[in-house]
């Protein structure tokens, strides 16, 4: 099969120009005779490219100078438990607002440290969390050590579709699925986290990002793999990030400063999610469960309303090549993942092959 | 600069065969017109290689039924925390033999959970950690809850010579640098890790082989991702290891069967290890500074005695195609790391690079 377009939800497909640079790259990097999964991670070629990946991401979204940059081992999860380790230092409270499976993960993890409350949920909706709940600054306790929410729920489809008001208390943000895909005020937020899998297509790596004043807060048990404050000491000699990931990290940054920065990606990916979500509106085949205000523009849902059709749909897109539209196990249903490197083509092929399969399999009941 | 001998102590070289596969597959994998990069975690594929590379494990270590495998995001330092909070079930307490600064940082970091004593040390040696204690089973507690070693030193280019003996006391082993190069008794062991950038070249992604009964144990502030309980039941759906990473592991286990399997590692590796040690016994301009009957076999230390001269050795022999052949930055001097993808032939041209600098270069006075 030619090249396919790939709707994964969990590790984004990436641009076939990178795709094309690793290959030509891969038995001899720049010259020096080796990979660049072989580059010694005590050498300057490690140190250069670790340095190179901070700066880049400091100027793709525009990094306060009190912020520090992490590049860490593993997936957004590796944090659950980094987070209140490090954050719990006042009253040892702190506020989740839960509109999905990852963030009530994320929750239960918590639990373990601390008194940690459920500020806001949408568990309630119908369907469970097919929304974003509003909340105020009281919704939140002000002595609360921090706040924490997840930006956008690729199993839901959901994003928030505003920043929450938690006065002094740091907000922290799960942004996988969600980061690279637009700008946004990074001072607003005390911590933000992100697998890098989901929107840059690298698996294994996880970016922090967090305020100087939120650094030497961790207690005395936390794990030095996960204690911030020695990771921004020593970046390098404790579990140092993974040399390939980092390769990657720069290349998929030079892409997105090559093609217009964060503002480019954004233009884009709306682009892309109007083609579908315009689509599915002006049609009653499909419907999509997810509340219009907080429809997310990386993943987005739709079904069928029957579980067969749903199926044989995921079957037929996958031989034609556009594959992985399944929705979560928990689901069913598809959702259409567009991060960055999915081109826009890729979008009007799907559309195109959901007007076929509506066509071509009528409804029993329509 | 043609293919270089990469003598990297931290991360492997890899053998030219499966960079060819790397690169033929790289931007279609099997015919599906995906990147191995690019493989959907919750997709069947990566289910399939996830099972295979524990497969292939198995076969190739000869794993005991009783015992489980996991495959984890991160080096060896990941687990550091992890054996503590998971192993200190009974006492809280555990023993560690200390020979290098690797098994001292696992020391610190099981101290802050446990009582922790050092049972024997090389730390007073001449030079430091150039030898392995000797001990017995009276030098461990017989109700600790685990016994902790570090196997290799790539450091201090040691080995240990013998399997400690701790009675019933669960003996558990950083592998580290030595993992695959030699066949070893597995149930000897309670628990062995490795990172798999040392001798496999995979960077960010780390092994861990646990004996059943030691799954139960975990403290209720034990993170959820180093849980070995729950990593066990359920190894994909929290913090997943790298999709990557996984499709190295497949690859390189398929080239040590191929092979012939650990027993020809052993003899290829010992070949290419006298081949240095023989050369460093037979004449005066270099030293190595290790106690002979416990030198390892994939990290082979040695020095001219005099920085300078070091210093230029490095240099000219990076110069050459022979690099990163630098010590630990704590010790200076040279280390040639020759893990199983390192061919014969690159020991032989650091031979004879050897030699040629030492006539080159006659020490002042000498």
């Amino acid at each position: 099969m030619g090249r396919v377009y790939n709707f994964s939800a969990e590790l984004a497909t990436l641009p076939e120009e990178v795709l094309a640079r690793v290959e030509e790259e891969l038995t001899d990097y720049k010259g020096k005779g080796y990979s660049p999964m072989e580059m010694d991670p005590s050498g300057e070629e490690y140190a250069r490219i670790l340095k190179r990946a901070e700066a880049s991401l400091r100027a793709i979204m525009n990094i306060p100078q009190n912020y520090k940059v992490f590049f860490l081992n593993g997936g957004a999860e590796s944090q659950f438990a980094a987070i209140p380790l490090n954050l719990l230092s006042g009253h040892k409270t702190a506020d989740y607002v839960l509109t999905g499976l990852h963030a009530k993960s994320a929750y239960i993890e918590a639990k373990k440290y601390g008194d940690i409350a459920i500020a806001a949920s949408s568990a309630g909706a119908t369907p469970i969390f097919s929304t974003i709940p509003e909340t105020k600054r009281s919704s939140f306790r002000p002595d609360a050590d921090y706040v924490h929410i997840s930006f956008n729920s690729h199993i839901y489809g959901t994003k928030f579709n505003y920043i929450p008001d938690t006065g002094s208390v740091p907000l922290v943000a799960n942004m996988s699925t969600y980061l690279f895909s637009e700008p946004f005020d990074i001072s607003k937020f005390g911590l933000i986290y992100a697998s890098a899998k989901d929107t840059l297509g690298i698996s294994g790596l996880c970016i922090v990002i967090l305020r100087d004043d939120l650094l030497s807060t961790a207690n005395e048990f936390t794990p030095s793999m996960i204690n911030y404050k020695l990771i921004a000491e020593d970046r390098t000699s404790y579990n140092p990030p993974p040399v390939f990931g980092l390769y990657m990290a720069n290349l998929m940054f030079d892409w997105i400063l090559s093609n217009g920065g964060l503002e480019e990606m954004k233009r884009r990916n709306e682009r892309k999610a109007s083609h579908i979500y315009d689509y599915l509106d002006s049609q009653s085949y499909y419907t999509t469960p997810v509340d219009k205000k907080c429809r997310s523009t990386t993943n987005i849902l739709f079904i069928t309303g029957d579980a067969a059709l749903d199926k044989k749909f995921n079957e037929e897109a996958e031989a034609e090549g556009l594959i992985n539209l399944h929705g979560h196990e928990s689901l069913g249903g598809m959702c259409a993942s567009i991060y960055n490197s999915m081109p826009y083509e890729g979008v009007v092929e799907l559309v195109k092959f959901m007007k076929k399969f509506a066509q071509e399999n009528p409804k029993l009941d329509g």
